[in-house]
């Protein structure tokens, strides 16, 4: 699996989750993740980065995910995804942020490849208040 | 080609077609794309996840490009390029949607990377409307 | 190196510079990169495609990283990254631009992968004003 793979995700999961189930399924540690299609609603979240804390927007309408971003990694001993989510509403105006569960598929295909190199944990980080690799 | 190639796409090229044709060329038929540069104009599709069809927008206006993301897979036997834009405009606003014909070059490089794994076949999906991994 | 390999940016590192430093010390001139985390502020360009000039914008605050993609090449027999950035606020509001020095890391995350194929070196490109792979 040194290639990405590619996964049709299934209809009114939840995003977050669907992905997780794939790299525990596989036993994916180490990778990358892409995502593009279409969400039915989307929770994201914004970090303040004085308060070391995330606020989250709900947005309750059909979305298109421009991109989904993000990485696979350990955290306390599990595969954990971390990703960043470009959306756009009717109009084409787009917005996004850090995927929170919450985000509803409508139709989405992932990417997935995993990485190389030493091993990646989160640990948590005292400069930013985040679980960063260590 | 287990690496993602790196292209330079032409000039005044419709950007799909140009995708579409690398891939013709190479006989890629599972792939990640990505591609990042500038347009001189842009159409994108929203899908109206009711009504089971896409609504597109025109812009007129020098854009960048500020992710491109997608597949390629096949449908009816045939490569087919899947691609989601962000695009921005000159006061870095971003908007995006799925690319349709008609967005035309400035200048743009892409990255496909060949996948592994079954082969995703484009099938009618009666939940959606769309053309989805069966 | 052919999967792609997962960084940590080192916090209040200008990210250019940060990916910049990354392919000199391990001698990467072909390559994919993408990024998410958080800027505490940015410098994106737009580029003006009738006067060959990049304007510029400037963010002065916390923002997302929602996607950061692009590529690493030769330009003057140097590791070159070329990089386009999505970008949210508080508001989820997204904006982007072609990255440019200055833009400062909050937290950030990168995946760079070796690419395949013919050496791409940037030379100057009569027709658009940029420097494009020959």
């Amino acid at each position: 699996m040194s290639a990405p793979h590619l996964f049709r995700l299934p209809k009114d999961a939840d995003l977050m989750e669907a992905l997780q189930a794939i790299c525990l399924e596989r036993d994916i540690t180490q990778a990358t993740v892409t995502v593009i299609g279409a969400l039915t609603r989307a929770s994201m979240g914004f970090y303040l980065q004085d308060e070391h804390r995330y606020v989250s927007h709900d947005v309750e309408k059909p979305l298109e995910i421009l991109a989904g971003l993000g990485s696979v990694s350990l955290k306390e001993g599990q595969p954990f995804v971390h990703l960043h989510l470009t959306l756009s509403d009717e109009t084409g105006a787009a917005f996004g942020g850090h995927a929170m569960p919450g985000c509803r598929i409508f139709a989405a295909e992932a990417a997935i490849q995993i990485a190389e190199g030493p091993e990646k944990h989160r640990v948590f980080d005292e400069a930013t208040g985040l679980f960063l690799w260590g």
